[in-house]
């Protein structure tokens, strides 16, 4: 009896086992070496893809501390490896305790993620194509599907707006708060005489809107030029019926990547 | 006596069989695996040429079935390989009675073949000129022979019409049949806040038609603004005279495509 | 004393051989084959640097007979090779005496080296930014010393004017002899619903100014956006002074180049 | 005692040797070598970055030598070596006393480094760009902290004022002195009908502010007509404080150089 039962268990015990992979619940955390590998590839990706000039940046939420962000500390993204990436806290400083550094403008991540614990990606970029926008108040639109999230609304930041004459970086807390502010619950928010930020609930996605963001700001001025005031730009609705995830996009653009020596924006 | 007639016969047989190429009537129909093949070029072809993002997709009518076409099921077109492509039937079903799966818009195809006897292979691109003009409702004209077949009209489809408000994609079977009664008899139709679909007897014709469709739109929104109204297109006669073939430009894609990872669209 | 003489003469002859490539008073005509090569390069820097596309052909006068021209006969530019590489009379038929074949559009070099002593090279292709021009009527004037030639005047040789409703090709010998009666003396001329043609004294020379004839379209368009009809344009004295040799141009271009397979143009 | 003293002597001058490279005030001036390496870097940066094409130069101050600078004296700069680097004077000729030559407008190299103390690097361009604004009296502003140096406003040089019809060159010193009295102390000056010249107290400086002086053209003119005169720029202030590096962009274009064969402009 005793064996038979044992036997019975055993049995269950290796049917538990075998389909343990299908009956979790949750996925795993990403492992903190994957997380910064594909953080690499973004910023690889971001520059390649001619969003990123040799200034600009993208983070990831921490997946083992919701707290902290990991985001480069120096280097053209183009140029960004393993080695450059920091894990800071919401104040911008290290997290492993050590001296205040990194890119100037990291203080964008810090306050973006603190407001926003939805987000979990942002870049930072000079996006050439939206600058025209950011310096002339009209309101970027949503030409299409792959820019679906322009219907949210992209509020333009301007540091005079409080801050006087400054260097036009978001490089303090204050500043970055500010930012925070002014963006709310939206995916994007174009600074004035500087470029856009981008946020969104994973890497992957951050890297679509950011692109699309740019590709859809050099759309609409054709379009604006062709037709007057006269465009039809995806309705609120449709907008939010029309949210993308750009995995395909990713897979293409991964692996567009030069080998070797990475290739720059054209 | 017998041996000679044998004799001419076997003689007169070898010359038949020959002269056979010279003399058949029709060619015989390409292998499934060769149709496979150009397509998987055809969607790299695509990509390079920036005609196709990491969505959109191209088909083909199959060379064994008419009622069948041949679409990559998932991926991005820089990315297709010859394992991803399935066949549907005109309800846009694995035709091999497997559970339907693929693209979300692989209905533009199955009514598109459906709808049209004639056209053998199928664009849909997101092609970024033509927005502005999906946009406007400013109607593509022929701004030289390259892009002969705009002569045509090009008819602008929006789902809104008929369907309220959506997420844009053609993703059903009434979304498809809409778009094939508003396309007619022509080569291309613009999708309003999303993209175009284009349609051609040939795999090649459709590649260089979706590349000129999509160069066409730059150059006309550049004349409308060097000259206002007036602008000289080509007359309709001359478009139909104009038709090109496109095969010196396959010709030269197919070539330029890079070895080994594939290149993304810039 | 004979060997005296001997000596002498020998040592003369010793010299004049030495100084003898100082000496000559005209370059020796370029090699048949060299020439051939070197027609080759140029069809491919046109692709790559995507003033030809798929169709689209550049030739050159033959440096052994004057009545005759070198052009590829099939094949896009990007791909042609010395093998493709035909000599036609004026009257664009193969000079050995073969059944006429070619590109059907032969007839714009043959008509226009018939009919213009001074060019040693012609280029047809369908720029992309000129076809705005070549179908409103605003006159391509030079932006700059970089496309000094524009500064002669570039006519608009329409199919239609004498000729009807016409495929928009160079198609035949009365077709060709309009569009050199257009020409004039002039180094290009744009074709309305079609491209352009451009010639010059030397294979360098037609390649730089084909390049730059598109790109001066470019800042052109621009500059009448940015400030309506108020633009100086180079003087028709500086521009005459203003001739350029495009030597360090092909140079570049040449080595840029791809190795192994072409790449087509962008 | 004697042998204390002089261990610790000994051990103090071994501490000061390690310590030297920390304490040294300031930097030892870049070997020959090492300024012409980096000078050949500049030229192919530049060209694979579009901004120069096959004409157009980079020059650097000599750091051996403040009144002599170094300067290609021939080819185009995607092909520039080590072995076309010659060392010029203020009057443009060879520093060595041979024989005149060299790029034609080498003038504007000797000039502005003999009226501008503060310029260690010059760049002259045909930016493309930068062409509308050269030619319509358009003022170019800054349009983001990138293109900062536009804030000190960029005059425009005309060959006409003061020197009637020229082939537009500034080809001789007159020219040279009169576009560096144009220029003044600011950073740049556009040429009408030519390009431009940039200047800067680096060589990765002058790199920097050519490629932004460009794309702040472009980006410019977007502006300009998407909302007419209603563009927001840098308030000069703003672009004071907003100064640049540029050596993160550095870093990227240089490993964005091709390897072997260098490619052109695009």
């Amino acid at each position: 009896m005793a064996l038979r039962v044992a036997s019975v268990l055993a049995v269950a015990s290796l049917i538990c086992l075998a389909a343990a992979p299908v009956r979790s619940q949750a996925p795993a955390p990403q492992s903190r070496q994957a997380a910064i590998d594909e953080l690499v590839t973004a910023n690889h990706i971001l520059a390649n893809e001619g969003v990123l000039d040799g200034y600009g940046h993208v983070s990831i939420r921490s997946p083992q501390n919701r707290d902290h962000f990991l985001l480069a500390s120096a280097g053209a993204p183009a140029l960004v490896t393993a080695a450059n990436i920091v894990e800071y806290d919401y104040d911008s400083k290290p997290a492993d305790g050590s001296a205040a550094m990194g890119y100037l403008e990291r203080f964008i991540h810090g306050e973006l993620y603190r407001a926003r614990p939805d987000v979990m990606a942002v870049v930072h970029c000079h996006c050439p194509e939206v600058l025209p926008f950011a310096n002339t108040g009209v309101a970027l639109r949503p030409m299409y599907h792959m820019s679906w999230f322009i219907g949210e609304g992209v509020p333009v930041f301007d540091n005079r707006t409080g801050f006087g004459i400054t260097d036009m970086l978001i490089s303090n807390a204050p500043l970055g708060k500010a930012l925070a502010a002014a963006l709310g619950n939206r995916s994007a928010a174009l600074l004035r005489g500087h470029g856009a930020v981008v946020t969104a609930p994973s890497l992957h996605l951050v890297v679509g809107k950011a692109y699309y963001l740019n590709l859809n700001a050099r759309l609409q001025y054709q379009a604006m030029q062709l037709a007057g005031g006269k465009v039809t730009y995806l309705d609120t609705a449709e907008a939010r019926k029309a949210e993308q995830n750009y995995e395909r996009s990713w897979d293409a653009w991964k692996a567009a990547l030069p080998t070797g020596a990475p290739a720059g924006p054209r």
